[in-house]
C-alpha cells in the first residue's frame, strides 16, 4: 500500500461531492437504490427484525431518520442499523461479484439515514451512495480473495469504510476529517463469516452501516484517529491482510464507477448459486416441468460455490438460501427460485428432498464464478444438459428496468399497498430531481402506521 | 479449540453468577474497581472526551446509566462507551501483563452501565467484573502473542467478549442466550493497533465496552447467532488466529481467578515501560537527583518494550506515555513518573530532551517482560547501575492498599473535592455490601453539576 494512499482516497471522496454524476453512473445508482429499497421493504417482516427493533426502541436517541416500510423513527445510527439489517435479510440485495461484497446493503442504509437527517437532495444521496460503493469495492478488490477466505465477512468489514465515506460526503467533511472518519471506521471494522448461516449475517450488514455513520459523526465531532489507516503499520491492510493488487485504491474515480458493475439478484439467495439456478431453469424448461422423471442430476460449479453453499439438506430458511442443492431443486420442481419459493422455506418438501438426494454437485476449477454446468438423466434414460456463462442479474446479463420494477413491486407488496408502492417507485425514478430525500419517508410509511410514528 | 468449548465457557459464566466470591478474589475485584474508578474520574478531563461526549449527547437514548465524575446520564451503550474511554484515557487502568489486555477498562465500564440500570448489588457488580475479566484474559492467554503481534488491540477485540460476559451475568441470561451474546460480541470484535498512538486508542476500549453491552441486549432481545463462535469454522479462533494454548479457556473458574493477577499501574504510561522507570528511579536515588551530571545512559529491556515504546522524542502527550526514553528521563530528572509528570506533557523540556539524547535503550531477549537493566556514567566517570526484576504494581510487587488509595485520591481530585472523593472511596471499600450499585452515582457526581443532570 503506497504511502499517502489514504490521503489520496480522501481527496477523491471530497472531490466527488461536487462532481456531477454522468448519466450511466446516475442510472446505475438509481437502480441500486431501487433494488436496495425493495429489499429493505421486503425485509421488514423477516424474523431477524424484531430483536433488532426491540433494542433500537430501547436505546435510540432522538428520531432523526426513518425505518423503511415502518412507522418507527430512530437516531441515525439505529436507523442505519435497522435498515441495513432489513435490506440484507432476504439475501436479495446487490452484489459486487468480484469481491463478494453486498455494497448497497450497508452503504445505502448509512447514506439514507444521514441524508434524511440533514435533508440532503436525492442527487446528493445518489452521489454518496456511488462514492461509498466505490470505496468499499476498491478496498475489496485490493483484499479479495484472501481477506474473505480468512473468514472475514467483507460486506461488514469493508462496508464499514464505504458507509463512513458515504456519510462523510453528506456531512460535508473536509479531507482531513474524512481521513479521521476512515480511521475510526477501520478500527471498528469487524464481522465473522461464522455468522453467514445465522441471523447475525444481516446484523453484520447493519452494523457496518451503523458504525460507518458513527465514525463520520465522531470525526465531525473532533475525534482524531490515524489519518493513514490504510497503509499504516497495524492499519487496515496490514492487519486484515495485504494480499492483492492495491494500486488502484486511490486512482481517480469514475472510469467507470464500480456501481455500474453490480449484480442485481433475480433470486433471493447466495449469488454463487445463481449460475446453477439459471442452468436448472433451462433444464426444467426442456423437461417441461416434469421433474419427477429425473433419475439423477450432476452439476459442476466454481469451487467457491461449493465452499459456500454445498448444503444438500438445509434445515432453516437462511441455510436454504445458501444451498446449491435446494436452489437447484426449487428451479427444477417449481420452475422458480423467486421470493415465494425461498420464503416459504419449505425445505422439507418431499419432492425437493427427493431431487436433492439425486444430485451430485462438484467443484470444477476450470469454471469461472459466473458459470455452471448441469446435466440430468430421466427415468427413460434421456440425458439433458444446460450451461450458463453469465447468470441473469449480472453486469453481462442485467435485469431489465421492467424486471427490476417487478422485483421491487413484489418486495414492496409485503408492507405497502400497490398504489403506495407505485408512488414510491415513481419518486425513486426521479430521485436525482428530489430536493429533500426525507420526502421519501412519507411514501414508504405503511398506511396502518401513519398515525403512530414514534 | 475443542468442540463444545463455547458451551463449556458459557456454563462457567452462568454458574459464576450464583457462586460466592472467595475473600481473595473479592478483594482483588474491589481493588480493580477502585483503580478503574480512579482512572475514569481522572480521565473525564482528558482531551479525548469532548468529541465522544458530543456524539453521545447527540445520539443517546433514555438516561439509564451515569458517566463517572459527570452529570450526564446516557443509555447503557453510550454510558459504557464514555466510561470505557475515560477509564483508559490516561493509560493508567489495570493490565494483565501476560496478554497485554487492559481488562477492567472495558469490562467494568460495561458491568457498571448494566449494573446501574438494573440496580444490581455491589456484590453482583463485582462478580460480573470478575467473570468478564476471566473471559477476556483466558481468550487472551489462548491467543497471545500472535493475535497482538498481528496488529489487534486485544483489549478491544477480546475485551468485547469480556464485556459481553459481564453484561450477560447482570442481565441474568441463561447458557444459551449467553452463547448467542458471545457470538454477537465476537462478530463485533475489532480494534487496530494503528490507533495506539492516537485518541482512538481509548475509543477502542470504549467501543469494546459498548459493543459488549449491545451484544448482551441483542441476545436478550432474541437475536440468534452462532452458539459455537469460539471453535466454529470462520469463528473467533479461526479468524483471529488460533496460535496458543487454548485448552484452558473453558476450565472451571476460580483456581485462581485471573483478577488476582492484574498489574495496577503506579505510572500512567505503557506497562512495558514500568520496569525501566523503576530502574531509573533507583538510579536517580543513587545520584541523589543530580541528573544533570549524567553523561550517558544505557539500558536494556524486553524486546516487546522496544517494539511498543522506542520513541526517543515523543511529540504529543499520548506518545509521551509510550516512550521509554521520555519516561526514563522523567524518572531521572524529576524523580517521578506519576500523573503530573506525564500529564503536563512537557515533552519538550530541555532537561528531558538533553537526557533522552544521551540514552541508548536496547532490546535484550534474555530479559523477561518484567525486567529492565540500566546504567549511567556521570561527568566524573562514575558508573551506577540498577536492575529491576518485577516492577511496582505487578502481582509480585503489588501496590499496597495505601498506595492504591493515594493513586485513586490523586485521580479523583481532578473532578471531586476531597470529601466527596473520600466518601466515594469508602463506599467502594464496602462495595460488596452495597444493595444497589446505582447509589455510587450520587457520590461521584461533581458538586457543581448536581443540579444539572440530563
Amino acid at each position: 500500500m503506497p504511502p499517502g494512499c489514504t490521503a489520496a482516497l480522501c481527496e477523491r471522496v471530497v472531490q466527488a461531492r461536487s462532481t456531477p454524476l454522468d448519466d450511466e453512473t446516475r442510472a446505475a445508482a438509481r437502480r441500486a437504490f431501487i433494488n436496495w429499497l425493495g429489499c429493505a421493504l421486503g425485509g421488514t417482516s423477516d424474523p431477524v427484525l424484531p430483536a433488532i427493533l426491540r433494542v433500537a426502541n430501547e436505546l435510540s436517541g432522538p428520531p432523526q431518520a426513518s425505518v423503511v416500510g415502518r412507522a418507527e423513527r430512530f437516531d441515525v445510527v439505529h436507523a442505519a442499523l435497522v435498515n441495513g439489517v432489513a435490506a440484507n435479510a432476504l439475501d436479495y440485495d446487490d452484489m459486487h461479484v468480484p469481491t463478494l461484497i453486498h455494497p448497497s446493503g450497508p452503504i445505502v442504509a448509512a447514506a439514507l439515514a444521514i441524508g434524511e437527517h440533514v435533508h440532503a437532495s436525492g442527487e446528493e444521496l445518489l452521489r454518496a451512495t456511488v462514492v461509498g460503493i466505490e470505496v468499499a469495492c476498491r478496498l475489496g478488490l485490493a483484499l479479495f480473495p484472501k481477506h474473505y477466505d480468512a473468514g472475514w465477512h467483507s460486506t461488514s468489514t469493508l462496508g464499514t469504510l464505504g458507509a463512513a465515506a458515504a456519510a462523510t460526503l453528506l456531512l460535508g467533511l473536509d479531507e482531513m476529517r474524512t481521513a479521521h472518519a476512515l480511521g475510526i471506521a477501520a478500527t471498528q471494522a469487524s464481522g465473522l463469516r461464522a455468522m453467514l448461516p445465522n441471523p447475525c449475517k444481516s446484523f453484520n450488514v447493519g452494523q457496518a452501516a451503523s458504525r460507518g455513520v458513527l465514525a463520520a459523526l465522531l470525526a465531525r465531532a473532533g475525534l482524531d484517529s490515524a489519518t493513514d489507516v490504510l497503509e499504516a503499520r497495524y492499519g487496515l491492510f496490514h492487519v486484515f491482510g495485504r494480499f492483492g493488487d492495491d494500486a488502484e485504491v486511490a486512482l481517480p474515480f469514475g472510469d467507470p464507477y464500480l456501481v455500474t458493475q453490480m449484480s442485481l439478484k433475480p433470486y433471493p439467495c447466495g449469488v454463487v448459486i445463481h449460475p446453477l439456478i439459471d442452468a436448472a431453469l433451462q433444464l426444467a424448461a426442456a423437461l417441461d416441468g416434469d421433474a419427477a422423471r429425473i433419475e439423477r442430476i450432476s452439476a459442476r460449479v466454481h469451487p467457491r460455490a461449493i465452499d459456500l453453499a454445498a448444503r444438500r439438506h438445509p434445515q432453516t430458511a437462511i441455510t436454504g438460501r445458501f444451498s446449491l442443492h435446494h436452489a437447484a431443486a426449487l428451479a427444477l420442481v417449481r420452475r422458480s427460485a423467486g421470493l415465494d419459493a425461498f420464503d416459504r422455506a419449505d425445505v422439507d418438501d418431499p419432492a425437493l428432498v427427493r431431487l436433492r438426494e439425486r444430485m451430485e454437485i462438484a467443484a470444477d476449477p476450470s469454471l469461472g464464478p459466473s458459470q455452471a454446468r448441469i446435466a440430468a438423466v430421466t427415468a427413460e434414460g434421456r440425458r439433458i444438459e444446460a450451461a450458463v456463462d453469465a447468470p441473469s442479474g449480472s453486469p453481462e446479463c442485467p435485469l431489465t428496468d421492467g424486471q427490476l420494477r417487478a422485483k421491487y413491486m413484489e418486495l414492496a407488496a409485503r408492507c405497502l399497498d400497490e398504489g403506495a408502492a407505485e408512488r414510491l417507485y415513481a419518486a425513486c425514478m426521479a430521485l436525482d430531481t428530489l430536493a429533500d430525500c426525507a420526502d421519501l419517508a412519507v411514501l414508504w410509511r405503511p398506511a396502518n402506521d401513519r398515525g403512530g410514528a414514534r
